[in-house]
């Protein structure tokens, strides 16, 4: 049975084979521009077990995560696994060319490819808004778009609104669920009749396979380029831990009968780890972490049904794994937290005299975020635009949520 | 199809949520009359990896290893995450009550949560024998007088009985075990007629995934808290590698037709490492763990043929997914192999000259072990008894074993 | 519906309980002989997570990576565990009378036990050649002779050809591979219309798990035992990205449609790293990798064309998972790699002045690797013949593929 409708053989290989010469040439460039790092300032041994648990939380964790649709887990795990690669190869590049720019010292390897990781964090988040929706030509297109757009935003973040390091690339959630939002507001709508992105138990329990590889590496996510890590595990740990309580109790009070809803639980486990993304490494006591996570559990739960009920509708808004409120609504409530945690501390230290400089500092931390989130919809507006031209060989919706439009899958599953 | 039996909202949701905020409370309380500490006697880098071992296999390879019933995989992976997460503040803070009433110094923060998590394990186990009975509220009252009970237990080894450090942990599986076998026996028994307890090739296929997860970290398990910690993960890989070994013979040997039987290697694979876990750190030649490893596999087949058909039925005891003779029987073969090891090997430096001392030895440890499973045994019947009050709106036997009861199921697939 | 045709009960469980007595028996001696060593080169901090993650992807990811068959999840999964148990017990103690005979140092047990893990991975490809014919009775015994040749052959490169430490041990593709090939080659083939070989999406679900284990465990493979392991670490996984996102671009152009096929995902995403095993740790330039990583994949997913519709069919050769594609040739091809890599090097570095040291040396790195393959393909052959002999009841075609052959399975699933 195969599809008449598109062939991806004339532009995704090529794409794909134009996509590893240049990265290839520009690898090429810049080892012959920059001179090899000597000395290594994080000590490999310390510093490559938190990489790998990013690296497979990132690559494995997302990929299962993203598996809920029931006829969508090749194409879930596969492009996930192919942006994640292609990704963390734009970002070297794209990240190596700003420093270049920047004139600043070289990074080491290994933390530059642990930053590339992170960042690719974004795509994923993006995609998830897009699933099932989009083609490998878009998802790769809207890849390096978005990695580059990020790249930048990060870099202004840093360069002008001196914002320190390894914040910046915190900001990864926020930019990659509202990017992912305004991309997938120019998709057209998917049929209601259609009842392939409906889930079975067991899609989704390998989407909870994921989910608890996620929630298991993410302490190393938050800590791996903090200064303070034994602070930034414990505070992320506690947090996750009070989310994912709070997210059973929460669930089963908001559905019908007070069961429990899978899909309540695969969101709210992670919100806390979101929450605390600004703040693990500067919090002091695990009860304000712990009021985090719990703060983060609710804004998920409570925005999965207002958004679903009333926001998503008004717009045409079809978020396929509700990335707004997993990551987008979370992320917002650790930027709040960071500025009224930041104001409080300073507050203290200084007891409250030098007002104008809280309120200087206050105006810069929003200033950080309201760039990220205006740069995210913005672009994100303009890629999904991008995306849907004629160009691209949009996907016709009745094939939306479709593993056989994409993979030989053998024609006796489709009877199944 | 919602079931009208019984009603969660109005119980498991408000619980959680006074848990919470009595963990949160308590928190707060620790941390105002604590100073936090200052400096860390194990570096991060060394500890942060193996911390992060036990945390995924306590949470992801028990879930999934507890996944063998056919109908219910939400409830087994979705509970035990609950009450882990649960499990761990709760440990932390019992723990914390119990050093500030011994006045001893404070210990470092994820050395503290590396316990707790370790902790939990009991707890898992008892889930185990009681899988598909228990409802959740009974579950989250079940972990709670767990916890502080085996808290208790282990503070009165460590106290009185002066049993060294690590040692008292280590006596989880012990009490998990018989525990829950305690808990379980209050239970009322399953029609013979149900055969929702029944496993398929796919649910059995989870339940090897998180067996094989459990298998790879249990080294890190055996040796978090060890002080040698090299000889602690070699001879639990020695001795798990042969209990795998000797589980495959004797599966084929026991079964009919000289087949495999995936149970008896789930169950089998993992009592090496049980049996290993209290000598771990002390044995110094290999071909020892070996053995060990070999007791514990043919003590644990052995086990579930004379269980299931002798002692089960005689007590009218049914237990789930077998965690006594998983985790019972080869604990207890590794209490005697912690005598008989630590009489050999003192007797051997005294030249057996001095037998009242070695006597004391022999008395004091066993009266450790028989401390252990007697308030396992006593606190468990008491708790299951208190579980099977009707507060606690017991399930009737006709749901045992079902997803349905907790979850919100699509009801097409309760048709397949 | 038991089997009637062989019953594995008067053989099986004999052979392990011998095999389990003798390698009791050599680990006393070999203990009686040898002291224990005082000194650790390698801080176990240090080392501990690689060997963790070698160990996983050799357990758990190779296991689930070989679960493509629809009816052999329990046997690929099941047996793939039992033989590396086995496999690392055999190894540590072939290595040990190795090492005694050259009366070298004793090497410390946490080194020892991660070359013992990586030389089984020889064992899990060639189980991947005759997956699903090979009776348990007939793997254990290619394993115990595998292991044996392997290490000779490993000794014979390492003292004879003075091929550096770390190498030979890289050589574990090529030999498993190629001994794989010509086992399977003695075994008869299946009948065209047996239909249990084909994979279904659940199985290959699985395996996609099992295959992104692999991926993201395989910088530890190629850096735990090299000296510039930073190196090794961003080489392999600059090699392992390309030859991903190769893999993606070739299956597209290769299959019907412009589809993706799966097994060509599986078995590219993997070539890049085994192209670069022998020079991970001393390319200095990531572009040197990508291209090794690019042509790894790009002669993986034409030879698996070329194979299977020219050279197998010749041969009468049924190789089910493919290794000789996913191992072989990208061996082969980094073999090519290392010794072009090297000349380039060397001659550089002396200016091209000193030509016939140059030829000695591709001599010798050309005679290792033809040392390695002939050693392999001759003792394949042989082991191939006597395996298929009478005693060891092969198994009749009609009963390939089968889980029900060796396991117990509940009837109903048949029908399924």
């Amino acid at each position: 049975m195969p599809s008449r409708y598109l062939n991806f053989r004339c532009s995704v290989p090529w794409l794909i084979l134009l996509l590893i010469l240049v990265l290839e040439a520009l690898f090429l460039i810049r080892f012959l521009f920059s001179f090899p790092d000597v000395t290594d300032i994080y000590s490999r041994s310390a510093f490559y077990p938190e990489f790998q648990d990013v690296s497979h939380m990132v690559i494995f964790g997302f990929g299962f995560f993203l598996m809920v649709l029931r006829r969508y887990g090749f194409s879930s795990t596969g492009f996930n696994f192919l942006l994640i690669v292609l990704g963390v190869q734009c970002s070297v590049l794209v990240e190596g060319l700003l420093v270049f720019l920047k004139a600043e010292q070289n990074e080491s390897g290994l933390r530059s490819l642990a930053k590339a990781v992170m960042s690719t964090t974004a795509v994923v988040i993006s995609t998830g808004a897009v699933l099932g929706k989009a083609n490998p030509l878009q998802l790769i297109v809207m890849t390096l778009v978005e990695l580059i757009v990020f790249h930048v935003s990060r870099c202004i973040n840093g360069t002008f609104l001196k914002v320190q390091d390894s914040l910046p690339l915190m900001h990864v959630h926020l930019f990659g669920a509202y990017f992912g939002l305004a991309v997938a507001s120019r998709f057209p709508e998917a049929p209601p009749g259609l009842d392939k992105n409906r889930s079975t138990p067991q899609s989704e329990l390998f989407s909870v396979l994921g989910t608890v590889f996620v929630w298991v590496f993410w302490p190393s996510f938050n800590s791996i380029l903090a200064e303070s890590k034994k602070e930034a595990v414990l505070n992320t740990y506690f947090a996750l831990a009070v989310s994912a309580v709070t997210a059973f109790m929460l669930s089963a009070l908001t559905s019908r009968d007070g069961k429990f809803r899978m899909t309540h639980i695969h969101s709210a486990v992670l919100a806390g780890g979101v929450t605390i993304s600004y703040t693990a490494h500067s919090i002091q006591q695990p009860w304000i972490a712990m009021i985090l996570g719990l703060l983060g559990s609710v804004i998920t739960i409570l925005g999965s049904h207002c958004l679903q009920r009333c926001f998503n509708p008004a717009l045409k808004l079809q978020d396929t794994s509700g990335v707004h409120f997993t990551f987008g609504l979370p992320a917002v409530l650790g930027a709040v937290a960071v500025v009224v945690l930041s104001v409080v501390k300073k507050g203290i230290d200084t007891q409250w005299n030098n007002l104008s400089s809280l309120g200087f500092m206050v105006l810069i931390d929003l200033a950080a975020f309201c760039q990220t989130i205006s740069a995210a919809l913005i672009t994100g507006l303009i890629t999904g635009l991008i995306l849907n031209t004629k160009l691209l060989k949009t996907v016709p919706v009745s094939k939306y949520f479709d593993d056989q439009f994409y993979w030989e899958v053998s024609s006796k599953i489709v009877a199944d």
